[in-house]
């Protein structure tokens, strides 16, 4: 096991933030401030270009920590936040970024590069799991969920495929090229996020890979509205969410 | 306007249960037993065959007044609960039953009658809110919502094209092919609600009615399952949009 330790801690609004790293993996878990009984824990996987500690994350952590009491862990993706870039990461990126400047589809470039990282970041996630499952607030048997759009489901897709410890997980906004086939493996119930107006992933794209999930229990969310313009009520609704898989009640706005 | 009346009331569970009637018209109204406060009003269409105190009426009914301590109305459809079934109703409903039996597509059917009661439905609902909204309790001013399904859509879509009274919708569970049309006239938040797996609706066609509202802000809810299996936090999702859009907190399940 890759070694883990916590490196740093602070504390606010209810919230106890504890930075940690796995191995070269930087993380953060956020708990309740109320106290260390043992509690469901939630894996939050960042979006592309972001990084565990983006405000997106760090205020769904806060819905998830002070709505339900869960714990709530994220770690860099390779190449993010606290982590090196490679020269393949750096020449994706400004593929992507010409693509873009180009008005050329970023579609196939986010998609080859995501499984990329994705194939570094789930033996990460695992690792993380090991250590976070030995601290006695977490524990080994209790129910472990994942939530991450974007990026953090072309990393979330694979990981639930391959671990039979996380059974509840809120995905979103992806293509199914690459991760259909690993959709077809996942039967823990679902919700998924997609944008109707997607000006980058089309309609028809978005609807296949929820389609490919082969849970009883799956949800599609679509919003009308552009890539960017998921609403923030959703992050509300996965919280509820996973009040309802993990067994948790929910305190969050409507 | 029609002659308006309350004939019976009862209480219990924190709900004031009223019945009405609008000249020929049978209605409910349901109201927060703590007080005659001022609050939105939700009208509630209920489903073919059924009625207006049916048990998912009452259920959603308690949610709304309990939870967010609105107002909520129903009244009867066209040839359902308290009113007499036409001699074309008769004729209609024996046309379905043969074709489920027969295991023909319900669909054509129940579109065109349904489109015949929305037809009289529309103006029913419109006495209704003329009544209503002159309660003092409710107030001309007042926010209104609309929430139903399945034949609760095909006269609520219609509707809502109608009266600038109604400011936020819940549908779901219906064709397109005579509701496209009003649909496009709607500009209000929607959520709408389909079954992934309905063996009644085809999946294009739903996703075709839910494409087709013009409103800015509107949410697709698809989940896994049949059309009568539409899972029951649906309707705990409708009171919190309710709760967004007519402005109240909303006290309810995950």
């Amino acid at each position: 096991m890759r070694s883990f330790k916590f490196i740093a801690e602070s504390s606010s609004n209810g919230v106890i933030e504890r930075d940690f790293t796995v191995g070269e993996v930087s993380g953060v878990l956020w708990s309740p401030a109320s106290g260390a009984d043992r509690a469901p824990l939630v894996l939050m996987g960042h979006g592309g270009g972001n990084h565990k500690k983006h405000p997106a994350m760090a205020g769904r952590a806060e819905l998830l920590v002070t709505g339900c009491g869960f714990h709530v862990a994220c770690i860099d993706a390779p190449g993010h936040g606290d982590r090196p870039r490679t020269a393949h990461d750096e020449q994706e990126i400004a593929e992507l970024f010409r693509a873009r400047a180009a008005g050329e589809p970023e579609g196939p470039i986010v998609v080859r590069y995501n499984a990329h990282l994705a194939e570094l970041a789930v033996p990460e996630w695992q690792a993380t799991l090991d250590a976070l499952t030995e601290l006695p607030e977490i524990g080994a048997d209790g129910p472990v969920g994942y939530f991450g759009v974007n990026m953090g489901t072309a990393i979330g897709v694979p990981l639930v495929a391959a671990d039979p410890r996380i059974t509840a997980a809120v995905f979103g906004q992806h293509w199914p090229d690459v991760l259909a086939e690993k959709a077809r493996q996942i039967t823990i119930p679902i919700e998924y996020d997609m944008q109707w107006d997607d000006e980058h992933i089309p309609r028809e794209a978005g609807l296949a890979l929820f389609d490919a999930f082969a849970s009883k229990e799956k949800t599609l969310h679509a919003n009308a509205g552009r890539h960017k313009e998921l609403p923030r009520f959703e992050a509300a609704s996965a919280v509820r969410f996973f009040a309802r898989h993990l067994g948790r009640a929910a305190t969050v706005p409507a």
